[in-house]
């Protein structure tokens, strides 16, 4: 029977580079990066030895340079979700808005979906154009104090499919940590696709010697979501990834007729807070599924500014609350972080 | 400023299975694959040399299996989107299930989504494992011509992350077409992750040769789906994919309890059906949003069967019918086909 099982099969490819391998590595491989590769006893007959031999030696130069760049930002907080289309981006765009509506904090917004940008449309600054200076790449200005990068700013029409395999969207993302001039952030905040592969090992790695204060964790209600956030808690972990919280997106829809309740994703098996309380990790809340958030995105504008009043909100900001407390960076006063 | 411009960056990976390579290739680059690759005048002084000199050469000696395993075959449909979460696997399964209720037909149905397959559980299908003959992997039999393959039947724990780079997902969306006794299938659906990546270029590549009949492009209403869904349809013209049509999934929501229609996911700029004039590409129909369609995706049945009074089911066997139409095999009796 055909099975992934450990450990050569099912291994984390984390820290191995090479995604050229024709198979698995010998049992006495020196490490396909090390100064060994092809060269040791074991490569004999490897199939393998070809490749290894003649690849790039030792550690990444580049690390450095990104542990360079890295210095001066704060706090580092991965959204991920194995599923797509439960709200990974928007809820960065959220957390983004949420942060820099701090004036005393200044927020940067990474976007790694390399294949599928969304965050220059949802934050209302499709169309713009990365400029450059001694110190790198600038990152788009939403407002004084929230910057941003994606790939969406680098392509000549919107409409272009960006049609790389993972080695070239791992170098875009080493870019945006090594060449873009964030300065000196509060929270830079990191807006991931769906799954589990490239582009999550790649941030993973980049970011590891810098220190990332950990991962918001996005899920909808229904059981084929949670299946997929399951897998994503078990990456964290084999990441060395601490899991900040898990949010339930799109919970409950309240019908603006009749204010009756429908769960649009119906919670089959208990939802997020089951499955926190499954994996034993903090749950930061149910955002309730509101249309208007959905609209806000389309049109670039921060929900949580236009509509204020909204149960949404009320959930949206109780969650940045806990992340800013779990971060270390509480928030002075509750009620006011609206009004600065 | 940065900017991925025509022709070096931004150039389709299609046809290149280096993903290794350091630096962009050289002008007169004879090709990463070719015979001449690290050989050729162009490749003195190109970073890539002592790569592409050591990579194997010439065509890929697993096409010819997997043109001969796809003989068999007759139709081979895609079901694509640029966004996650807008319902492929969902349609993935209703189509399986739609075609397998005509007991004339043999289907199949593959699941590419490496690192987050649903197929499984939407199919009731979870926990089973895959048995091998003499004639390759058996796929997972949902009913007597129905017959399945994920990595979901591989795993040790369901829980497990499938943490893997692009090339190991590639190998194994090979092993599906190469070395599973797919039979003789009317239908063979293949239900893909998001994106415009490795799997997405590598089930091209694989299947160029067999053919496949078409795509069915999948999306929600509200603008920032249809952004990736424009990539999708750009990534379908650039690897010479047909279109067979485009389908609004979880158009508008019906309130159990005043009747009152609400739009979740707003069509800010004319949802799907404006796309596809935009497009030119045929319209295949919404399908309203019914929460019941996720429930039985979490119990692993199917919903038409279930609810055949659905407004959403009228919808999907409409799709359905038309999808048959395009590929060249009309249903004989539009009204019967679930009673058979």
């Amino acid at each position: 029977m055909p099975s992934l099982v450990d450990p050569v099969a099912n291994k984390t490819d984390e820290g191995n580079n090479r995604t050229d391998l024709k198979a698995p590595e010998p049992e006495h491989c020196p490490g396909t990066e090390s100064e060994e590769a092809g060269k040791a006893d074991a490569c004999q007959g490897c199939p393998n030895q070809d490749i290894c031999a003649s690849a790039p030696k030792g550690p990444d130069p580049d690390l450095p340079l990104i542990k360079d760049r890295m210095k001066g930002v704060k706090h580092k907080i991965l959204v991920l979700s194995g599923k797509g289309g439960v709200g990974k981006s928007t809820f960065s765009s959220l957390l983004g808005w949420g942060f820099a509506s701090d004036l005393d904090r200044e927020v940067g917004l990474m976007d790694i979906d390399i294949c599928g940008p969304s965050l220059p449309k949802m934050m209302g600054s499709e169309g713009e154009q990365i400029h450059t200076s001694l110190s790198g790449w600038s990152p788009i200005y939403v407002s004084d104090n929230l910057g941003m990068m994606s790939v969406g700013f680098m392509l000549p029409n919107q409409d272009d499919a960006i049609i790389w395999r993972g080695a070239k969207k791992n170098g875009l993302i080493k870019q945006f940590l090594k060449d873009v001039d964030w300065g000196n952030l509060d929270y830079l905040v990191v807006d991931t696709p769906p799954g589990t592969s490239d582009e999550h090992l790649s941030v993973t790695q980049y970011l590891k010697e810098s220190g990332v204060d950990g991962a918001v964790v996005i899920t909808t209600p229904q059981e084929v979501a949670l299946l997929d956030v399951r897998k994503e808690l078990d990456f964290c972990r084999k990441s060395g990834i601490k899991i900040i919280g898990l949010v339930e997106n799109m919970s409950g829809f309240v019908c603006p007729n009749c204010k009756g309740e429908s769960f649009i994703f119906a919670p089959t098996t208990g939802g997020g807070k089951a499955l926190a309380e499954e994996f034993n990790i903090p749950f930061l809340g149910s955002v309730p599924l509101d249309p208007r958030i959905g609209k806000s995105c389309d049109h670039g504008e921060s929900f949580v500014e236009e509509y204020p009043d909204s149960p949404a909100t009320t959930a949206i900001l109780d969650v940045i609350r806990q992340i800013r407390e779990a971060v270390g960076d509480p928030q002075e006063d509750e009620d006011d972080d609206m009004d600065e």
